[in-house]
């Protein structure tokens, strides 16, 4: 019963579908780019959910549902946010089916009057409801987060990272002045560095998009970066300033507690599922899926082994009084006692899961008094008492959690690079990849002839202050040196 | 600052539209037939979403998601499916936009090979992937629910009881066995039940719909139903033994304990943001909306009152010192202290949201260690003790849920009758409606003529056995009375 996972260092694209294959987290569908997420990817997305959406609550956000479908006019009315989705949309165009002589056809007398977009991100459709919500200051600020499915036209799409349908959660507020918006945005984005390092024990830096990559539509769009195992980044959240473009736009003005019209200040910021992918090309190995013990769906599995029925009766009693007092200490935990399975076959599955902590327990472990523990990062087993073990697996979890964090930290920071020439920057990127640190003069053409040359872009420009220096390429002045990355 | 709610006696539509808007429930959206669903609308379907969630774990199903997009191939597969669901589809058929004179036009060169459906349920998408998750005995059960959007294109809408786009949960289950299928289609009715009497207060009759009112594609469909106020009957949940309609269409098929081939037997059921409007229909009265307590957002509000800074700080204290002993008892609460709105103000806006109780406590209430406690259900207010208000807050919440849960039961049971003959049961319909159990034939032509004729529908074939007796309107003989009302 040996898994199929394909080594990282042989093959590190298929060992991320193998990893996604073997751990159950999802499946392609027949329908091009769009995928299936499969219980065990779910419950970590539920994970995840749940602790992002305690964040929001705790800085005075509450959810909120608007339509699934855009009127097509109203994409247009911002025109950066058009130019940057028009080519991705699916558009609803008929409301009805026929039967025809191969099935169904589409119906052409149900064409409907305007056309639909499936929302890509829904600012348009949310502006427009805030300009009946807002009249004066008292009525701002409005907090507002809705978890939702998106939809984004990509011609080349993999399992979580970049799908046409994805879940996310998109934060849209608007409130009265600009500093506050932009102190919301802010916000926003040290809530995504705290999930992203507490919860996923993924390092990131944060930062501000240049001008080319940012959202359609933003003045300013800050993000957390990561780097993955195979050394390439990924853009893993944003939080976007977007002015006053939106209101503009739509419209929506308040008045002033001095009496004044004013167009209200908006920011927008969202994660998606693609955060799994990044989750995966964090932590796992060779063996299959690794998740950190916070946002496992099971923290623990006990596989329990004996020959007799008699042994049968004892081991599991001694399993369910382990159980209750894990489950006092608020371990996720999972009693594995199906019978036609071997143990082996059990430990492979639950690896390909990336459960943190494995406890084998047998007739011999009751005669004295001990529990096997194995831990799914190191690999590492040991012999434990039976005494006081809840309170050992709760201390490990911990413990995994912080060294999953170490570790990949060390990984990142291992592959790092500050470099002074645009010959020391090429020979990097292309020989070692990494986060690669470098003066740039500050234009778009510049970043795009690098680009071009050495496929390497932008990911953000720090936010920590640098020093100052001379682009790589021109010679021409820059502030500090910002982060560059070849990136999915 | 009166509140604009129309009496129900006057226009029960009106009354309802104005509940919901007063409510700040939802909104009317640009996309007809579409709603916006505002944060006190949707904070009362995250709890029922927490209840259902629950309920549903506790019964062994997990949650996953698939895709938002149907090939239109794939409805057709099942004939009676693609009947029941064709005249009502959002169809996808083109992916990006171009500019044009007046902003953006469909770009026809995007046209896709193969037009996709917006989900209007995910029978057909889901089985697909069961044919690949299945082939053993050993694979069986599948217990999934999903947590979706869905789309049915609806000529006549109304905010929650009938949108285009609604979010419901779809369970989809496979099983070895019919007995087993039959037996999930039972329990998730009874889930159902539970939820509807339970948390919404809501009492509902369990049966079976005709032939003619089956989900299309169904053996079976068990329904919930309940009256509302007006005398209007609604279906609230469905339940449908599926029998192996999908698993032939879809070819899933299993090898069994003895190496037979057979096809899988297959449930679905699912309850949707129409509860909402169930809810409202159901407790609230002309001063806004209702909320049983177990769903409410917020459970209790405290008004302070003072008239110094002085006073401000000590009735301030007061109140967090209340509120952090009904914290500990898990009382949901909220704290209105803004101070640019009188109390009336705030009496009236959370009378309309329906909160169920208001604690209102100012300087008079420090001095004799009071506080001034307000029912919303039956407008009740007492002056009771500081001490020990918390328990008795508590306890005051769970009178609340089942005094609102009796005075519904009683409501329905006055407008139940029972009929023999077909005169009778129109003059009832016509005058009184409510529920009106009659004997019916059974077949579809007496079904047809009497919707036709008094615009009552047959809601179920209740569970319960009853007597036989003869057809009211034929003559011929019926196994039981069935239970007819008109019906949103």
């Amino acid at each position: 019963m040996a898994k199929k996972i394909t080594s990282k260092d042989e093959d590190f694209s298929q060992w991320y579908q193998d990893i996604i294959r073997e751990g159950k987290l999802a499946d392609h569908s027949p329908v091009r780019g769009c995928m299936v997420i499969r219980p065990n990817g779910y419950a970590l997305w539920e994970n995840m959910q749940d602790a992002l959406d305690q964040m929001f609550k705790d800085t005075g956000h509450e959810n909120a549902y608007f339509p699934l479908f855009i009127p097509k006019s109203f994409l247009s009315k911002e025109a950066q946010h058009v130019e940057g989705f028009a080519k991705e949309c699916a558009v609803v165009t008929h409301s009805r089916l026929q039967s025809s002589d191969d099935g169904v056809e589409v119906d052409p007398d149900s064409k409907l009057e305007e056309e639909l977009i499936v929302r890509p991100t829904s600012e348009t459709i949310i502006w427009d409801s805030y300009r009946n919500w807002i009249q004066s200051y008292r009525d701002l600020p409005i907090l507002i987060n809705q978890w939702a499915n998106v939809v984004r036209w990509e011609m080349r799409t993999r399992l979580f990272l970049r799908t046409m349908e994805f879940l996310w959660q998109e934060g849209h507020t608007a409130h009265a002045t600009k500093e506050e918006a932009v102190d919301e945005t802010k916000q926003m984005l040290e809530v995504y560095r705290t999930f992203a390092e507490e919860y996923m024990a993924m390092p990131v830096v944060t930062g501000v998009k240049t001008e080319s990559e940012r959202f359609a539509g933003a003045v300013d769009t800050y993000c957390i970066e990561t780097l993955l195992q195979d050394n390439k980044a990924l853009q893993a959240g944003t939080s976007h300033f977007l002015g006053q473009n939106f209101a503009k736009a739509f419209d929506v003005k308040f008045q002033s507690s001095e009496g004044q019209h004013e167009y209200v200040w908006a920011t927008s910021w969202g994660v998606s599922t693609r955060l799994i992918g990044g989750l995966i090309m964090t932590h796992s190995d060779d063996q299959g899926l690794v998740l950190p013990p916070k946002l496992a769906p099971n923290q623990v599995f006990i596989v329990p082994i004996w020959k007799s029925d008699e042994q049968k009766e004892q081991v599991l009693d001694y399993c369910h009084e382990i159980m209750d007092e894990l489950k006092e200490l608020n371990v996720r935990i999972k009693l594995d006692h199906r019978e036609n399975m071997s143990p082996g076959w059990k430990f492979n599955e639950h690896e390909a899961a990336g459960i943190p902590l494995r406890l084998t327990i047998g007739p011999r472990d009751l005669e004295n008094n001990n529990v096997e523990l194995a831990r799914r990062d190191t690999g590492n087993k040991e012999i434990v008492d039976r005494e006081g073990i809840a309170q050992k697996v709760a201390n490990l979890l911990e413990t995994i959690q912080d060294k999953l964090f170490e570790t990949a930290q060390q990984r990142i920071q291992d592959n790092t690079h500050s470099v002074d020439s645009y010959d020391e920057f090429k020979e990097v990127i292309e020989n070692e990849g990494g986060f690669v640190y470098a003066h740039w003069d500050g234009t778009a053409e510049t970043e795009e002839k690098i680009k071009d040359e050495t496929k390497a872009t932008i990911r953000c420009i720090p936010l920590e202050d640098g020093e100052e220096g001379e682009c790589m390429v021109t010679g021409k002045p820059s502030e500090q040196k910002v982060l560059f990355a070849r990136a999915y």
